[in-house]
Parts: C-alpha cells; structure tokens; sequence
C-alpha cells in the first residue's frame, strides 16, 4: 500500500517571517503554484473558486448598475499603444511583445495587453456617432501581462486575471460620478464580502494611473502592517478620447469628445483576503467569499450509523450553504488541521455520541470555539453563525487596521511610528511631489490615498510632515505591498 | 439635431451569397466587430451576453459533474510545448511567440497557448502523486491563439474565446468514459439550449487532435449546407502523460502512468448559432440562450397611460423572464425591424386600443405569426410561447439538416449530391487515409463524423465511396468551415 500521504501544519511564524507564512499558506492550501513560466502563477481550484465568488459578487453589481460585459483583442498593435504619450510611458516598460506569428516574423510588433484603453478607445471611435448612445457602460474580465522582475502569488506576476471597465459619458459630472459609482462597488463588495476594512481617496499625481486626470484606490491594511492597493477607478477626462478621436454629434449638434472612465479590481484581492484574516493556523476565510462554508467531519466513522448521518447532514444543508463532508480514511484530527488550513469558517463535527444525544458540534474557524447544537437546529444555527463569522472577521481585521495607524507631525515621528508599529501614517502634505519622493525615499512609505473632504483632518498644527510648510491637505501613507 | 440614425433592413440574400448575409447579420446586430489586429475579432456586449449565456449553461454542468475550474498561464515555453512530437508537429505552425518582454530579449521564446495540455501536464507531474487524489477533474475558461491565414469572426479568428477541460484517470475505462461524459454534455447544451441538431461520432484519424488516441466530434449543419465542428472531446490515452512524466504511486504500489483526457467548446458556437437560425430578417435566438427574451414596443407611446403600462409590464416580467423595453423616440415599425434583426424571440406591443381591451399582441420571431392575449395572462403565455419557439426551432434545424443529408454509394453520386444539395453526404468508408484525401481533393468534402457503433448502417452494398473495397464504416462527410 501507498503510505499515507502526511499533512503536516507546518506553517512558518507569522509574526517572524510573514513571507514565509504567506508563501507557506498558499502553497499548502493548494491556492496558486509556481508555474514553469517565471513570474506567472498556477491558480488552482482552491484559489479559483475564490475568484469566481469575488466575480460574481462584483459582476451582478456591474450589472445592476447598467453596465454589460465585452471582449477585446490580446494583443494590441505597438502604434496603436504609443498614441496617448503619458499612458505608453508608463506601460512600455512592463510590456511582453509577440514578434512572430504563424511562421513568420511580423511587420508590427503586438503588445500582450498591459491594459485596454487604447484598444478600446480605438473602437469606440468606430461605434460613437451621437449623444444618443452614451453613456458606453462596458467592462471586461480578461487577464493581462506586466512584466515583473520581483513577483509573489496575486500580489504581483507577470501575468493577472480582473477585470477592466470602460465608460464614455456626455459631462465631465457624469464621468466623475461613474468614477465614484465603482469605487464605490468595489468598497462595497470588498468590506462586505471580503470584510476587508478599506481606506479610500485619492492617489497623488505621482501614484495615478498613466494617463489619468486622477485616480481613486481602496487601500487594506495587511497583517504585517504592509498597505495592499485592492482596487483602483480612474477618471480619465478626454485624454485618451482626444488621442484616439473618439468623437459624437452632441446634443447641440457639435462634435465633441466624451469624458472617460476606467476601473479595475484584480486577483490581488485575493492575496488581500489571506494577509488580512489569515492566522497561524493557515487561511480564515469570510464566510460570503468561502469555496467551502461549511465541512462535516465524521468521528469515529466506523461506528454504525455516523457515516449515514453525516450524508444526511451534508445532503440536508447542501441546499443552503457550501458544503463539504470529508469521509476519507485519515483520522479526524488531520482533517481538523486540514480544514482550518482551508480556512473554511464552520467545522460540524459528528459522533457516536452526538448521534444518540441528537447533537452536533460546531467549531468557528474564527475564534476556535465549539458549540453544541441540536440537530433540529443545525441548518438555523450555522447561518446565524456565518453571519456572526462574517461581521466577527471585518471587526477584527478594523480593529487591526486601527491599531495599525498612527499619525505623524515630523518626519522623526514618521520614521519612529514605522519602525515601532508598521502600518498608516496619517500626516499632512504640502501637496509637493519633492516632499512625496523624500518621505518614500528616507521611509520607503508612500501616498496610498488622501482622503475625500468630508473625511479629512488637520495633523498636529496643519504644516507638512516633510518640509514644515502649510499644508491643506491630509494623506495615509504606508509601506506597501 | 442630429439626424436620426436610419436602421436600414439590409441584409445580402442569404440564398444567394451566404458569407455576405453572415457578414451583414453580425455587425448589424452589433455581435462582433473586425479589430485593428488582423484576424483578432472584438466580441460586443450583445455577442457576449449570448457567450455569457452558453458560458453559464456548460459551467453549471461540468460543477455537477464534479469539474473544478482553475487559470494556467497565457504563455508557455517553446521547449515545454516540443516535448510531445505529434502535438507541436500540429500546432507549431499556428503559435504566436512572445520574445520580448520587460524590454530584454528573452532567453527562451514563449508561444501564447494555442490550448494548454503541455502546460497543465507539466503541473499534474507536479501535483499528483498517489492513486487517492484521482481523479483530477479540472477545466478552464480562457482565450487561445492560433494564427490564422484567413478568418471569420466566430468561425476562425486568431484568437477565441472557450473552456478546455483537462482530467486524468486510473484507468483506461475511466478516461474514455469521461471523454464520452463531456461529449454528451456538449451534445446536450448544443441540443437542449441552442436548439441545434447534431451528428455525434469519432473522428478519423487525419481529423484528429495532435496527440489523441481518439477525438470524438459534435457537428452541425448549417444554412448553406456546410458543416460546423461544435465541440470536441479527446481521448488522450497515455500520450502527454508519458511525455510529461505524470506518474503516480497506483494501487499495487507502483509507478503508473494516468490516462488523459481534455475537451473543448467555444465562442465558434456563436457563429453556429447564427448560422442555422438566422433567416432573411436577420438573427433568430433561441429562447434559452438569447440575451433578451422579451422585448416591450409601446404603440403609439405618445397616447396616454400606453408608456406607463409599457413599463407596468416589464416590471411584471422581469422575474421571470430577459426582458427589456424600447422607449426610444423611434417609431414602431424601426424598433420591430431592429428587434427582429437582433433575433428577439418574442416582442410584446402594446398601444392604446390593446390597453382599453386589456390585451397585448405577442409576434414570434421564428414563424411571424401574432397573437392577442389578454394581459392579465401574459407572463403564463409568454412563458408558453418561449417554450414552443426553442421546440420549433429545434424541429426546423433538424429538418433542414435532414433534407440536407443524402447518401452516396459511390464518387459520382457524391459529387453530384454535393453540387445539387450541399450537405452531409452518408457513405461508407474503407478505412484508408488514401481515400480520404482523394475525397477532399475531388469534392472539398472532409470526414466530419464515424457514428458509433449502434447508429451505424450500411449504404448501398457495403463497399467504400471512393476504393469500392469492402468498408466496414459508414461516416458522415461534408464541406465544412
């Protein structure tokens, strides 16, 4: 016989070494793998599934909000790329070029879509003719290639899965209200699916998106105090409907060129998800987003009666939940030590002797604490207990946010917080690009947003962290993944 | 003002120049449009919502048949894609290679997966290690590249969209019995949602995937009488995986090779789709896979309370059905012909007499033919009528494909049926790769189909088309996309 294949919970310390612990996690959960391509990542079914339940939850808003799926080309023609200047200046670096095809050396090199603005504007300038048809409200899922000399699963490879949307509309206030509209979704679905507590502004002109009028982020806060860009929404203006004459009739029958918009979320959600509620036991995952919310654990199995149970159970609760019974021949407790790995929030654990008392326990991946239910119950209790789960996991993971922000009035405190307790500085800035560059430079922090006008504050007396002067402006920033 | 845009009816004869009538129905109906990149189409939200739809059908089966999705990357190394001879030897000549990348001149180049066997056998060597973890059950949706000399959007693009299944097996048995699984899986979808009839069988060998022991096909007919390969389904035996080095620890404690299976379907259903519905006024959608069921033209809107009832009734029907409204200021006449054009199955019309008599018309699209009901049972009528069209549909494609079958007991008879009711021509078959290619070269006719065993027959005497030796198949042949 094959021996037993040992599943060891041999995870490195995630307080000493949470690289480790990450690449530990994934690799163990069966997530993502290395592939034989450098850069690029294997998701595997695990990690998958997780995605498809992030895409579906951000998809149907997509869709509620009026906005419908397309495809566009892989690749797009060098020419075409270099149209908007400050779009191809930041892209052209990180761009993967086919030169061949079909046998033969082409007369065009195609860049591997870094992003699709400039293809897709090069079609909506075929398709606009007249106000009539805006405002455009398109989006596609797809996978695009950066080239990346430093990579980590989701966090950053070479190649990722999101999706991209790509809006037209008449006014400028109706672009700047689509822009927001998605930052929005995107708070939404990742504070409540993902209950990944988020801090959302805008990014600095040296931090937005090439090409962009301004871009707005919704930034986490991971547990080693790291900031983890999740989604980004870009108000574009008309620079890239002027570079690539998207023109209409307008309603005073003129040409004009709409206002623009893009917006993209991406599989880092997914690196998101494990460094903010992960522990040392492996992966804790939100019950919305979870590929499996519930997994029956049979004890004792071979105890007449048990194992028909724990069927009975699995096919009682399938209508209702996501759920797993794990009858294979290993003892219970490697598969307790499996499934927390798995992160799955709710373990029911059933025995001989729950059986006869007509109970069942249940374990929370969350907190680890076991209740004993009656089976009459279970379905009843375990939705009440995801809920709990649910709000239990963004409590906790805002309480570490908050404990992880601190403020500056100095660079001396700025440094010395970092150091102390790594995470969001909130300080004030003069709004110089020389101040932004040195704080990155002296403290490898960076502007991960600055916040809306309602939300923002006055650090200290209102003079800027860097260089002293008055500053009417108050921004987070953090070292960042 | 803008001058309205006019929506002109002009569509090429389809009796008469079919690749022109293909040509004018998809960009009319905004389906699909040509890209700046030669041979690489742009799918459009209304092509893509009927993808979305096809997507959504196949997915929800392979999950029930206990398929997993995952990603594997975009690109794969030229020596990975060499390792297994008759493989590359029949793909190699459609790659596109990427050979630069992060503005260095790469090592190795890398060919953008023209399907992905190698990749995903590279990872199984990685993954599986004893008989317990089998079988693997994995598929994923993603693009392909395959250069392309001459393309039609949907039929043959450089680049499509599409799922390709990727399992592995103990044993021989099992493998070949997931191959007919997926087979029937696709059959059933194509069947059952796109109301196309199919002949279902193996491929010979000429026609076979590169690298298969076996490649079983859907086909179908289409208007013109050409034959449209739907979906294929390989049995790969041990071939990738020996070349690949997938082995595992079996039963009997030792090293085995697993059996391979893969399967694939993809946005070509589209152009399927089009092809054996579509009729003079355009696109005609079966009512499972079509983006909008149902479409609202109020009549003579101006009138009082028909708009408001107009929306009345799509917020009734929503529920139940894909339902949409058309309030533009156009008149009704050019939203019945754009309806029509986009293959809408059933448009509800509502003026002002029908609201005094508490009625509505519903016009099918498939037949023409209108009926009044009353409003009061209009959600259970269109719900009939949905019904009734996808049946029909499926019955006239059935019947034109049968009175587009003819049997041929020799090369005469093939031809000259082939000249006078292009379609799929029965005749039995030596066996001989020499008379198969004397088939094509003498008529253009390919072997698309050898029926199993129990839906074999003998044609004339029993002896081959072409040879006059004494065959013991009969296949289906025909000129095909």
């Amino acid at each position: 016989m094959a021996k037993k294949k040992q599943f060891k919970k041999e995870l490195a310390d995630m307080e000493e070494n949470f690289p480790q612990w990450y690449t530990d996690v994934i690799s163990k959960t069966e997530m993502v793998d290395y592939s034989p391509v450098k850069g690029f990542m294997v998701i595997r079914p695990y990690g998958y599934a997780i995605w498809e339940n992030i895409q579906s939850a951000m998809d149907k808003r997509f869709k509620e909000t009026g906005h419908q799926n397309m495809y566009f080309p892989l690749l797009i023609p060098q020419s075409l790329l270099e149209k908007e200047a400050e779009h191809v200046e930041g892209f052209a670096p990180e761009v993967a070029w086919v030169t061949k095809g079909g046998g033969k050396e082409l007369q065009e090199p195609l860049a591997i879509r870094p992003t699709s603005e400039t293809i897709i504007c090069d079609m909506y300038s075929k398709w606009l003719h007249s106000y009539r048809q805006l405002p455009f409200l398109y989006n596609q899922w797809c996978s695009v290639v950066r080239w990346e000399k430093t990579t980590r699963p989701f966090l950053r490879t070479s190649e990722f899965l999101w999706q991209e949307g790509h809006t037209l509309h008449e006014t400028k206030e109706e672009a700047e209200e689509e822009t927001m509209r998605m930052l929005n979704i995107y708070r939404e679905v990742v504070e409540n699916e993902l209950a990944i507590p988020l801090v959302v502004g805008r990014k600095s002109e040296k931090e937005k998106f090439s090409g962009a009028e301004a871009t707005y982020t919704i930034e986490a806060m991971m547990h080693d105090g790291q900031a983890l860009q999740s989604g980004t929404s870009h108000y574009l203006g008309q620079n890239f409907t002027k570079a690539y004459d998207v023109t209409y009739l307008d309603r005073n029958n003129e040409q004009s060129y709409p206002f623009h918009t893009s917006w993209g979320a991406s599989t880092r959600l997914i690196g998101g998800l494990i460094m903010v509620h992960g522990d040392e036991n492996g992966l804790v995952l939100p019950p919305r987003i979870a590929p499996v919310q519930v997994v029956i654990i049979p004890v004792a199995a071979h105890k007449e009666g048990v194992l028909d149970k724990a069927y009975e159970l699995k096919d009682a609760l399938k209508g209702s939940f996501r759920v797993e019974l794990d009858d294979s021949d290993q003892s219970p407790g490697w598969k307790f030590n499996q499934w927390e790995m798995k992160g799955v929030p709710v373990r029911v654990e059933i025995g001989p002797r729950d059986l006869e008392a007509g109970q069942a326990v249940l374990a929370r991946r969350d907190t680890g604490e076991k209740i004993t239910v009656d089976l009459e119950n279970l379905e009843q209790e375990i939705g009440a207990l995801l809920e709990e789960i649910q709000k239990n996991l963004y409590q906790k993971a805002l309480k570490h946010r908050d404990e992880r922000t601190s403020e500056a009035k100095n660079m001396e405190e700025f440094k010395k917080n970092l150091q102390e307790k790594p995470g969001f500085i909130k300080a004030m800035w003069c709004g110089d690009r020389a101040c932004e560059d040195k704080i990155k430079e002296e403290t490898g922090a960076t502007l991960r947003a600055i916040p809306f006008e309602d939300e923002q504050e006055v650090i200290g007396d209102g003079t800027c962290v860097c260089c002293g002067k008055p500053a009417d402006k108050m921004a987070w920033f953090a070292r960042a993944y």
